[in-house]
């Protein structure tokens, strides 16, 4: 299985080992190693690259640990939960649902507790481990909870997204975009989830990375005014009716997915493109990758659409690593009524909108001597009354009849009248809606590892990327000469005053070292040889196709950096 | 003062946010706005081009969550306490050094619990609130305490360090540096303090960011191979004995602070002219940094020597923004006798040593017959005896007498003798020393702040460093003439492209633009003008003196790129 040989290539090159290993281990902890900590911010950089530099979206960074207020608001409190149930005899905790479908082959996700519970009896289901009887099934929140000072004992908790985080002060960052929509805002940025048994390494971690945008629109306008550069790239969907239906994925082009309706936006679409784009350029294949559509059952109540970003594994079959969903306005309209804070915009319109208004007029002559001190009193409760009501009241009797405060009063034509006047509106004050592409970067990275893996005459390559790659080049002597060996030290040297991540390589046989490249994942090795030492060129060889040339020492700076940027082939070397 | 004004523009501009606000805050807990984001991530980038790219370190990336074993070992559960004490009266609880400290004006801070429980008594030291009685001091622990798992609710804590993070892997770390010293991993990221009451702003947080890096050293080798590339490099040195004698610091080179021993290795000072240079990379002038040695008292007990890097500040004095220090085999040694792992290294000498080596030869043929089955017990005996114990009795006697168990044996002279025979010792198994720079970003990024900004003429400036400031460049149309837009606009979108951070700027007046860029520390303003539409040349201008030029379109990203790189002043333009 690809899986297992990948991960132990993780471990024994650096990539990624089990957290705290001598101390037995933690489940669902991982440690990025030498080289996975490079691979993970070689990615992030990319991403930034991406929303940051070319999307023109901000970053914030918010803490992890959250007060309970916050969460409170955000759903997280009374709804992040796992079902739960305890074997009655060995004690073994276990996910209610994941138990049910192991035995019913049945999907019972997001039922609520009292079913499964149902379902536990019903199907009389025993304890997996031991056949002991289960318990009732309670909720179990995921959050990792904490105390905040020492004094008061403030209830926190680790953040479960990172997106929380930027809904919290959209006050402030829609005066850093100056009042207008659409803007973006990304955060990246760890998260928490204290899984009850987390068993899959790391695609279900408790501590893990997340990289999400929160793009704040106007509801009635969900258009991108770049979508034409996406418009003919080609996605591969698995809308919700072709699951339905047990039908296939289909191929299709942004435009058309649109036009025919199967993604609910133009900007939604764009963020699909984007997303394509993106998992292209780390040099995972598009055929592993695909798009699913929540299904109506599955997706979050509040949510018009939503699309997992899927990758194709050999050990866990198809995984989420990406969600891209139209969250509406439910985060800011529930963070505006926790925290009594308007979280609204102002949309001006392109055009001041005209309209006729019809309203009461007083005749304050005659009011004022009539009603004395009551006046202010009549006017205010004619104000929080409509006018059309008042009107038709009035055209009914000839008069209209008032009481307040148990007193009646009459107001005949000679002191209202109704008139017809127009008003000027500006502009109206919405809740935007957000658009929330959110990535799961320890996933990513797995992925990345997992297609990046090949084998070649019985060996090892990991095919990085070579942006992402966290060696770029490799700098070996062909032999354990004083001349060879100082000259590809300072090859190497040169490499890493230019800002080129390069390591030097001087053990076992040059053939030994060409492996221990490959399998590393380090796209070039520059080999100092005999002729070195005549006429000062070196051999460059391409990890990817094995293929070498001979270039001048001095050449080899600038033609890396335009192989890792791509503004060369390394047959045009 | 500066603070203040710095605080107010950090607010206004996006660079920092108290967190939480609209729930109504939550102290120690800060927002990086959207410029505040890209500073710390720019800082971080030139950190890491600093310890990976050059110094040729390794980073990695543990979890915030560590189980509680593994605090135990590090001592963090027993030791990272604050003293307390609580008013019996009113229930407000305080720092008990911090109340004897403010009362006695006499510096307390590391004194034994009961020791300041004295103090409170004797000195009747009453609640500086309400006036009333204190309770005894205890030891509060500053971790933030969660539970991992819904099983065993094993106890874990948010991690009081990152350095941590990279001893508990040391094995597999020392497996990638193919079992050699000495080598450096750094690790960049979250770490947690849950402070008693944090009110010091950004300086105290209960959640900030640390880079740290721990270099494995040969604890008989602390030279270092490029000291000779910072030998002459000037530090400001407040060595213990200053600060004891009241005496002033010192300006000296770093060859000579080696060579007068004031600091305690020439690897040390390496890394403290390390610092200083990236510290004035930063923008931050020499005259406001100073480096402070600890004073005995005030050292960890395992450290050799410990060196705090200090920045002037206006509000809080002088401020520690890094830790340097020699910790010795302090942390390994802890945590392989907690673990029960050999976390030892084998260095090789540089060449075999050959020592003569006493030992006892026995005639097995007469040993085995004579002895039968204890043979093999009196053998096992003999080599837990030091040898030359065992020759000086036997020299004595003429014979070794020997009891096991109760049974008494004689070696005489045809069954035992000595021989003295030539040992090769290739190597020894030793505990690496840990050398530590440990960078505290959040406050490095208020120092950059605080020492950017300057007023002239009345106005404020931010003047951040080139390699840092968030946006590069502001583009402007100097009137909203449609084509003058249009063409600012497609220069703002290039600039993107060429992955410089740029912004639009059309709204107010040109001067109203130009403040807003010096306010929030934009370096570089490029303005459309009338002669932008006949000749294709834009104005350029530098924030730091306010002096404009005329290029080319054309050339204008080039210009850019090495005007940021320093590869090109202004002048020369």
């Amino acid at each position: 299985m690809t899986d297992s040989k990948i991960m132990n290539i993780a471990k024994k090159r650096g990539y990624l080992w089990s957290s705290f290993e001598i101390y037995s281990g933690s489940a669902g902890f991982f440690d990025y190693g030498p080289l996975g900590a490079i691979l993970k911010n070689n990615i992030i950089e990319k991403w930034r690259n991406y929303y940051i530099t070319h999307e023109g979206f901000y970053e914030i960074e918010s803490p992890t640990i959250m007060p309970e207020e916050a969460l409170k608001a955000s759903g997280h409190v009374d709804h992040f939960t796992d079902p739960m149930t305890e074997c009655k005899e060995c004690m073994e905790v276990y996910r209610a649902d994941h138990i049910i479908e192991a035995v019913l082959n049945k999907d019972v996700e997001g039922q609520e507790d009292h079913i499964l519970t149902k379902i536990l009896s019903d199907k009389q289901i025993k304890c997996p481990k031991c056949g002991g009887p289960l318990t009732h099934v309670w909720s179990y929140n995921l959050m990792f909870q904490t105390l905040i000072g020492a004094k008061g004992k403030k209830t926190g908790y680790m953040r479960p997204e990172t997106a929380q985080g930027i809904f919290i002060p959209f006050k402030r960052l829609l005066r850093f975009f100056r009042g207008k929509l659409p803007f973006g805002v990304v955060q990246i940025g760890k998260a928490y989830r204290n899984e009850i048994s987390p068993r899959q390494g790391v695609i279900r971690l408790r501590e893990f990375t997340q990289a999400e945008a929160e793009i704040f629109v106007d509801p009635k306008n969900k258009t991108h005014p770049k979508f034409n550069n996406m418009a003919e790239d080609i996605l591969t969907l698995f809308p919700s009716e072709n699951q339905l239906k047990k039908e296939k994925t289909e191929r299709i082009n942004a435009k058309k997915a649109v036009e025919e309706g199967l993604i609910s936006s133009e900007i939604l679409t764009y963020q699909l493109c984007l997303a394509a784009r993106f998992l292209s350029d780390l040099g995972i294949p598009a055929d592993v990758i695909r798009f699913r559509q929540h299904l109506p059952t599955e997706m979050a109540h509040y949510a018009i659409d939503c699309w997992d970003v899927e990758v194709k594994t050999d050990r866990f079959g198809w995984i989420e690593i990406i969600g891209i969903a139209d969250r509406t306005d439910f985060d800011l309209k529930s963070h505006g009524k926790h925290s009594n804070e308007d979280l609204s915009v102002f949309i001006e319109y392109n055009k001041p909108k005209t309209v006729t208004k019809l309203v009461v007029k007083h005749n304050m002559k005659k009011f004022g001597p009539l009603f004395k001190a009551d006046a202010p009193k009549i006017i205010n409760k004619l104000e929080d009354l409509k006018v059309s009501d008042i009107q038709k009241a009035f055209k009914k009797e000839g008069v209209f009849k008032i009481e307040i405060d148990g007193k009646n009063y009459e107001l005949s034509p000679d002191i209202i009248s109704f008139q017809e006047i127009e008003d000027i509106i500006r502009g109206e004050k919405v809740i935007p809606h957000v658009i929330e592409p959110s990535y799961g970067i320890d996933r990513i990275i797995y992925t990345v590892l997992l297609h990046s893996y090949t084998e070649y005459n019985g060996r090892s390559f990991l095919k990085l990327e070579k942006g992402i790659a966290p060696i770029k080049v490799a700098v070996f002597p062909l032999l354990n000469n004083e001349d060879m060996v100082k000259i590809a030290h300072s090859i190497k040297d040169e490499f890493r005053n230019q800002n080129i991540i390069s390591e030097y390589d001087g053990s076992g046989t040059i053939g030994r070292r060409y492996a221990r490249c490959d399998e590393i994942g380090i796209p070039f090795a520059v080999t100092v040889d005999h002729e070195t030492l005549e006429d000062n060129t070196v051999t460059i060889r391409n990890r990817n196709n094995l293929k070498q040339t001979r270039i001048p020492i001095k050449n080899i700076y600038d033609v890396l950096k335009d192989l890792i940027e791509d503004n060369l082939n390394f047959e045009d070397i």
